[in-house]
């Protein structure tokens, strides 16, 4: 097949918009250029000519030369509507933007069936593992039993600076922000959204359904303390953030929680700001994928893997959400988990059962027991300082 | 794109065979069916109909609707044959025989350009681990600087046990020989003949370039003993057999060689029958597989992907290959490595300098020096019975 030669539309010129025009520069084996780059910012100075660039996202949007649009900007309700419109015009995009997808993904989903064109975003999800191509390689959605992994940068490195180096939980937020990991305001990683996003995503190219991210349950690390730490470093464990998927039968969960990780695991030698991917299939068995879940060139290499891909008219096949056995997404699961809690009736809420270990001091409660997921949901615990929960 | 209906025929019902038909039954998302087996055993009982085999190989190959042959037999040389007269039939093919494929690649490669039919072989390396479907997505050969990995599942399980397990070597072997991962004459895992084939056909997705097996050194575990595994301990190392090929600027050096891997690296918890592979790319930086490397399910996982994939026509570019900055293969490169001997001159002929450590003993002396790679090969290691060798 001989590939078709690609012309680019870019919306943004930030990280990865650099990154991408830096690494189609570097590349000689694709057939693709940028014809023109779309920004917001009249008076920012930047490293190309002034005619690279338009400040009208019709100009991109109309030009009936160019044949793909890469969106690569923050705001995701813009997003939304570059990619939206551009997919009625017909034309292929690629995107990385895990917030608008999530948001607008059963939309998204039928705008490529209507207009039978492509939309690819293996950036959004674990930045250079190539996760999404890998599950869509699954065709029946009894294949799969199960997706987790660490799906976030900012968090990762702040878990691996508490773990290796005693550093506190304040300490290692600062460092990942002076060197640029973290955003001024960290919410959307320390609390968990920017996981439940990607998780989200790959729910879909999983087991095929389109769930609304307030339906999925994100805890982040910014209510752990020392104790928690060190009761992790006492038991040899390290704790991760982990969003994970999985079923029993047609039952599907989802959730990003903490959890405690063995020794053993591959999990465990996963640090800084690398993410990883754990699929576990009914034929190939186990698999394990670690890369670089951020930064500018990683990000910008899975843009570009979606750009040599569209070169070959490659698409989702969305195979597992055309089956008839369709999964059925639900909370109502129960967990292992550890509780450290100041005020005893924070178990009550919780309906812990099933404990097998509790400890009380003045300064330091914890118990180990099983609480049901749906309870979690329901006790928001993002919002509940004096507790921490993890999975065990 | 409409996938295309593929009618298959294929070689050999062994292990892998078997767990292809299975796998075939029982996912429903691909377009695939398996119209005639040909079998070489006249009187083996069979769990399937005789009448869907067949003992003449024209059968298969001279069947128009036919479409794809994948090929599953043990014997390199009628697999070699039966593959090059299907291409040459203009059919496309699917084999998992890395040693035919190492022994004929340039051939192959040939044909495929000449009868413009594709040829994939994501089975032959690492079972599960979709490797050669990544490496194709590095477009530039300047763009990746290493790949290497633990690619024989036999030899990685004989290792866990020993390390794990406090085993001896001999013990381990006669395990994985009870639980049929090592044949009866385990010559090709043990002395890293099969890993050498895998890094072979590895080379010319990563840098481009065929190189013959035997330009390639591969040294095996058969030769460690009791106090090579305790050295390991001691230092909180274990031994891993690594096939490895990386470039420094244009040259390429590649060898199967045990090495002591850190606590703190990737490769440390990927024990038993589980295969690996780090690539390091300029771009996406690094990323890290984890799979299972053998085994019925897991290798016919891998041939389903690349059935799937012909149903949309793919296939290899094998770009770097046509590119005009060529690598260079060469054995001129130096290695750190611990060897253990028992005789002196063995260091002589090693030609090993810059010893940083020395320890000797009645029944155990050991050097950790440098080496260079094309004395290694000359040295023919895995013929000395009373030395070790390992990177360090």
């Amino acid at each position: 097949m001989t590939p078709q030669h690609i012309r680019l539309g870019l919306f943004g010129f930030g990280c990865v918009g650099k990154g991408l025009y830096e690494v189609l520069h570097q590349t000689t084996g694709i057939k693709a250029d940028i014809k023109k780059i779309c920004v917001k910012n009249r008076n920012k100075k930047r490293s190309l000519d002034a005619s690279c660039f338009t400040f009208d996202k019709t100009d991109l949007l109309n030009d009936p030369e160019i044949n793909v649009i890469v969106e690569l900007i923050d705001d995701a309700d813009q997003a939304f509507d570059i990619v939206s419109t551009a997919l009625k015009m017909g034309k292929a995009v690629v995107s990385a933007n895990k917030k608008m997808i999530a948001e607008h993904f059963e939309v998204l989903f039928s705008l490529q069936q209507q207009y039978q064109v492509p939309f690819l975003y293996e950036a959004s999800v674990c930045g250079s593992i190539p996760i999404i191509r890998n599950l869509e390689e699954y065709y029946d959605n009894d294949l799969l039993s199960s997706v987790e992994g660490i799906c976030n940068g900012t968090t990762n490195y702040i878990l691996t600076k508490t773990a290796l180096e005693g550093k506190s939980y304040a300490e290692a937020v600062k460092e990942a922000q002076e060197l640029g990991f973290a955003e001024s305001n960290p919410r959307l990683d320390v609390q968990g959204f920017d996981p439940k996003y990607k998780l989200t995503i790959l729910l879909a190219h999983t087991f095929g359904i389109f769930v609304k991210p307030e339906q999925v349950l994100n805890y982040g690390i910014h209510h752990m303390n020392k104790h928690d730490s060190n009761f992790a470093r006492e038991k040899g464990l390290r704790i991760k953030l982990i969003a994970h998927t999985s079923r029993s039968g047609d039952e599907v969960k989802a959730y990003v929680l903490p959890r405690f990780i063995r020794t053993d695991e591959l999990l465990y030698n996963v640090n800084n700001e690398y993410n990883a991917a754990l699929v576990q299939a009914q034929f190939s068995d186990r698999q394990f994928f670690v890369g670089k879940g951020a930064g500018s060139y990683p990000t910008a290499s899975a843009v570009l893997s979606d750009i040599s891909a569209l070169q070959f008219h490659y698409r989702y096949e969305y195979k597992k959400t055309f089956q008839k056995n369709r999964m059925v997404f639900s909370n109502d699961f129960p967990l292992q988990v550890y509780v450290r809690f100041s005020n005893e009736k924070v178990l009550d809420e919780l309906q812990v059962v099933n404990i097998k270990q509790a400890f009380g001091s003045k300064t330091y409660n914890y118990v180990i027991g099983q609480v049901n997921l749906d309870r979690l949901l329901a006790f928001n615990p993002n919002e509940r300082e004096d507790v921490f929960i993890g999975i065990i």
